[in-house]
């Protein structure tokens, strides 16, 4: 009988111990070692917010299984018959001698580990930035379970009255939204025009709007200048290129980054979004060292670039694909599609594949479409409306990109658009899903199929349609252009756009000349869905300067006005 | 000029208006024409039992557009210029002369409409079973919306304390929920083994038992001999082979059928399944005459063939593409997944594709697997349950048929498997969706994921499972099968299924040998996971003879025990 094979993972967070688990499953007789740096592992770090805001009450309902059995060294001993090696750092891989040289962290001890196949998952760490008064006490980062403990000991304790957020990602959101249920008044500073810059900015309008509702500070466009402090040492105020705002304790969430510095030391390929190079099978440029996670570079089978993505999701994905392949069960994996979710208050948000703006950079022609709708019978009670936009590669009419925001059901939507997207589905192969419909679930057609034969009508030349960002900067560049609200009179009265005409879509065809054949004209209504119909009824009576607003008034993200525009 | 193309649709409700407004909408010259039997058209069917419960509390929201415009002859003359002849009915279709001959039921009237292009859109009825008593005051159906009203009248009048529904589908349990709700003691009595045939049988089981949960009389396998009255001609009592149960109303909803009688008698092909007989572009045996909707025979691209399916989703995307058709703008329709979802309760229910008794009854192997799962993490607050089932085709590890029951979110599943059965891909493809993850979402790894991971497992011969149902006929049927659960001892006495022994999984790699090895033991735990791991301990050990329970102890329907098995 042959020895027994030796696999060894370095890292215990998320993708280190699945491929451990998995190898375990398919290899009974293999040596599996996992060693991990910090005390305590296989944990979600992604219910670390939830954790903070006292959502979750216990921190170990974090780290154990659903039925409560904490996943520490001995568990993974009795039950998955895996070593653990935890307070133990993994210093160098030696690629000749197929070792890895660990040191206990406790006594201090050097040894070296043999291996067959090595697994990194050596995870991600929190970028620092360059920010003068970073050293002060109360300037903060999230990543390990401990620093989610001093943030919850500060936030329950109510001595932060006022918190400043650095950074408007996904972490820097779920912390807003935590802080704000906590009772500390926020104030979120993004560098970028916008915060979650994986969004379309029109979309992303709509998000900060919501927070502000909610009475968050939303400054996007602002740079950090310095964080100042008191006489204690204490976090006092800090001062951005928007302002000085007072502040007792500062959240920098501005970006992690991969940490590869063991597979470099190791010559191994790093690639260009700096994660560990690696191809399908989750294989580096060492074809026995596997990397899986947060550490690991992923390909966006969208785009097909590589990018660096780091999802709890994703990262247990990859590990059970490397663990298999380690084992000698080959299993592919396919990709991302570079999908996130994030729930923000009262909003759902939700993207995958490309926004306009990533096509636009990579020189991509897409046609995208918007609409806003009730997410299930506007009769059925409990209905939320979301604004859902797709997008399609002009070229083939693929489905390339979704993004939804609202009250209402947006993931499903994500989650439809992304399998569509892994397959190659066309729009109009979306738009005919048999998705399931009952009033409790969704319109009879699903507002994604609703969005598609939208996008449809928009391929064929059909419809042409503007953004609300698009829209107002050429209002704003002076661009001739007249906004005919095509709804109610009472509609139009509680809300319309600052300037527009009201001829109701029923009075249309008795009003249509009132409609100027020079310069663009702009439809709108609620939704965008009478604006079509009143751009048929246009354009059949010679009118072909006819846009309609993507989404309507419920995706306009600007000033309104009542009583009348 | 040419002259204005000229479309006759009969049929006012979904599939027919929805034609009617495409087709205005791509031909803005067309002469378009509806014709329907009844007075009120173009309304939301799928709502009336919302209606009859009383959730939706004004009937008009059925018929109305989102802002509350009825959509009555005159909208449709005004906003999308069409002609509407309500309480007209069809008469005949003279195919050589292209002129449907039409009868004004108001004035008695007949006359001949000419059309270029006809679309049926005629709908279904329901069945009318052969039951004695039938005749009686208060047995009722429910198709049109003066169904409903007499339905509301009588349930929210509290006459009716005891409710007698024929029929366990879709309608028949909807109807189920509204009559309950409104507080009558409600029997739903099924010909079939189990409620809900679409579903396989262990799976219905579940559903069963979450209504008698809730205090509904659930008599499945039950034939009803009649119905019998009092001496004033109401309802009193209906007598089946179960016994004898008093009832002041019954609803008969044993099914509906298509309304092929003007298409029959014009000579069109009807198919197989007794629905219009279309092709892909919904177009009849005579290619100027399109039919959609639940007249129209459909084809499941799941099984290749053709079968009735009348839900208002599909009639909606019939009715586009077959009014696209009509003007010239060729569209395809892919045909339908099979997809059902219903709410009943608190629990939602969904299933598209094959069934394994389809698949069997097909005589196509597959293979399936069970998972319970919490929907979101365990320690996200408000998670629920669901209980899901993949299948998948052997000979290509094609997904080929979902269903899901439980408190939980369901139908998002169903509709990224509908999309992913659409799509043609693997389980392994589904495994590595990169599906929407937050911790308010989902699990890391989704439910899905889990389930087409161990799908993929079974059918890589890693893993033997058995369903609830053919473990206990195999039990009922002597075979020797000892039940081990691996769960902890705990959860072991508050609730386990009879018979079996515990061996928790923290202790089964010293206590493997009092598995026997003679006959078969099956493994379970709350989920099934346990029960993987503790598989591979004791395969590791040399046991062959092993299986799962699929989806754990939560998805047994049967008889469970505490204090011990």
């Amino acid at each position: 009988m042959s020895e027994p094979l030796r696999i060894v993972v370095v890292g215990g967070v998320a993708a280190g111990p699945k491929a451990a688990a998995r190898a375990r499953r398919l290899a009974p007789e293999a040596h599996i070692t996992i060693v991990e740096k910090d005390e305590i592992l296989s944990y979600a770090g992604c219910g670390l917010p939830y954790y903070i805001s006292g959502m979750v009450e216990n921190r170990n309902d974090l780290m154990a299984t659903p039925i409560g059995v904490l996943r520490d060294p001995e568990f993974f001993a009795m039950v998955k018959d895996i070593d653990v090696l935890n307070r133990t750092e993994a210093v160098a891989i030696d690629r000749d001698a197929r070792e890895l040289e660990v040191r206990d962290l406790h006594s201090g001890e050097v040894r070296r580990l043999p291996y067959d196949k090595l697994i990194l998952a050596t995870g991600a760490e929190p970028f620092h930035p360059p920010i003068p008064g970073s050293e002060l006490d109360n300037v903060l980062q999230l990543k390990r379970v401990e620093d989610a403990d001093r943030l919850r000991t500060e936030i329950l304790n109510g001595t932060c009255p006022r918190v400043t957020i650095i950074g408007g990602g996904l972490i820097g959101m779920e912390m807003t939204e935590a802080f704000t249920e906590c009772g500390s008044a926020v104030s979120i500073v993004e560098m970028l025009p916008h915060v979650l810059p994986m969004l379309d900015p029109e979309m992303s309008t709509l998000v900060e709007d919501h927070m502000r509702e909610v009475g968050v500070q939303v400054l996007n466009g602002t740079r950090v200048e310095r964080i100042e402090g008191d006489d204690n040492g204490h976090v006092a105020r800090v001062v951005t290129s928007s302002g000085t705002f007072p502040a007792q304790l500062v959240l920098e969430s501005v970006g992690i980054r991969p940490n590869v510095e063991l597979a470099r030391s190791a010559g191994l390929l790093i690639g260009v979004s700096g994660g560990i190079h690696v191809n399908h099978y989750m294989q580096t440029s060492d074809p026995n060292i596997y990397a899986a996670g947060d550490c690991a570079e992923k390909t966006c089978f969208v785009r097909g670039t590589d990018c660096f993505l780091p999802l709890g999701s994703v990262a247990n994905k990859e590990g059970r694909v490397a663990g298999s392949n380690a084992v000698g069960h080959i299993t592919r994996f396919p990709g991302v599609a570079g999908t996130t979710a994030l729930k923000i208050f009262d909003w759902n948000v939700g993207r995958a594949g490309l926004s306009v703006s990533q096509a636009n950079e990579l020189g991509i022609p897409v046609i995208s479409a918007t609409v806003s709708a009730p997410d299930k019978p506007h009769y059925y009670p409990g209905t939320k409306p979301i604004v859902l936009k797709l997008i399609a590669e002009k070229a083939t009419r693929r489905l390339i990109g979704i993004q939804g925001v609202g009250e209402g059901d947006v993931i499903k939507r994500v989650d439809v658009a992304v399998t569509a997207m892994t397959a190659g589905l066309t729009v109009d192969e979306v738009a005919n899903l048999d998705l399931a419909y009952a009033p409790p679930y969704s319109e009879a057609l699903d507002v994604i199929i609703h969005t598609a034969n939208t996008l449809a009508n928009k391929l064929d030349g059909l419809l042409r349609g503007t953004t609300s960002l698009e829209l107002q900067s050429r209002i704003d560049a002076g661009e001739r252009i007249t906004l005919v609200d095509v709804r109610s009179p009472q509609e139009h009265e509680e809300t319309a756009i600052p300037g527009s005409m009201l001829i109701p879509l029923g009075t249309l065809r008795e009003h249509a000349d009132e409609v100027p054949h020079e310069g663009t004209a702009v439809l709108y209504c609620q939704t965008s869905l009478r604006a079509w119909e009143a751009c048929t009824i246009l354009a059949h009576r010679g009118y072909d300067n006819l846009e309609i607003l993507d989404g309507g008034i419920m995706a306009w993200p600007f000033e309104t006005v009542s009583g009348g525009a």
